[in-house]
């Protein structure tokens, strides 16, 4: 193996506005604890036996796997949404399997539609399901605006 | 050294329907067989004496560096295509050098095109080719589809 | 740790045209010195302690975690820029913060942004900014070309 095996999780959001919309991202990952960290980004599963844990100060600077929806906006008064979901099989053999969804609407809309994505994942597979975890974060822009949803992996 | 050096890789292509884009997607990994592992992109070389293997079962939520060339699309009947190639050196000791390029329209146009940008990145470098290889996928789409071509990076 | 934390950084900078948008993107990396490499992008913190080096010789095919802006452009005579920004806080213990930033326009204009935009993110967190450094490259477009600007993290 290229990269060490996660064995925890945990899920986190946020929202900010921004100077520029990196900066608006920047600080929803502040508002959501991962602001201080390097966010690898990878698609997008929970490896099996990996536990979920409530959220972990990282070590800043760290390198850290993540997938994320995010979303930002320059367009006030648009609200914007980010959502993950993960589903995990009810065999603990198998791996779980995340979404992630953003759009402009309301943060109940988005996350709808990011359990129903990974619910569909885990049909493809023909895994039934366990549990159906999820995160969201809604935002109303007011000049340079960003929402954030993520799971972080961590051992 | 951040990482560990890959020694082998491999090729995969794969192509789905699905509910979403990021659906579809997903299930176009697991066509190319890659479908339960943490994807980690990367920009875009085949280390030196890396050697090509035949697709290997990955370990279920692994953190896998690939390189890959991705669409989706949702308008009913739009062909669709993704594929890579790679440009392996002469000399050994050198590195070989992957592209990526996906569009709308069919397999052989998009191969041939990604297999000359290849050759045009080892025109760069004034390295003679050894090998060009590459691999496609195309997709008509029904509702919502995607084509995926990949190179796998392992040890 | 899934990663190992990085401790030293360098930053570096290029332009070319290409075939297509990939290649223009390859040759800016090859004169940024880092063409031969794997980057695997992330977001983007330099850690507390990593020291800023002149460009390093990296292994060909080593997968190198980096911070990028980059902007390609097939509209010949346009005007493309990439800059990226780094504020380190006068708190040594606290991390640094990488901003990214390309767009149409000249050099001056996009490494002027991105540098109140890394300043922006240092106020955000409440840490006075002990150092601010940047790099950027500007290219006009004949047919296909490229700007990059980059912090490698190396250890």
């Amino acid at each position: 193996m290229i990269f060490k095996m996660p064995t925890r999780y945990f899920l986190s959001s946020g929202t900010s506005e921004g100077y520029m919309p990196l900066n608006a991202f920047d600080g929803a990952l502040l508002q959501a604890g991962i602001g201080n960290t390097n966010l690898v980004r990878m698609s997008s599963i929970v490896p099996p036996h990996c536990k979920r844990v409530a959220p972990i100060p990282l070590p800043p600077g760290a390198l850290v796997p993540a997938a994320y929806a995010a979303i930002t906006s320059d367009t006030p008064g648009e609200i914007v949404s980010a959502a993950v979901a993960i589903a995990l099989p009810e065999n603990e053999d198998q791996n779980g399997l995340i979404m992630e969804y953003s759009a402009k609407g309301e943060r109940q809309k988005i996350e709808d539609t990011v359990r129903r994505m990974a619910e569909e994942g885990m049909k493809l597979r023909g895994w039934p399901i366990r549990d159906l975890q999820s995160i969201a974060a809604e935002h109303r822009v007011e000049k340079v605006g960003a929402a954030l949803a993520a799971v972080i992996l961590w051992d």
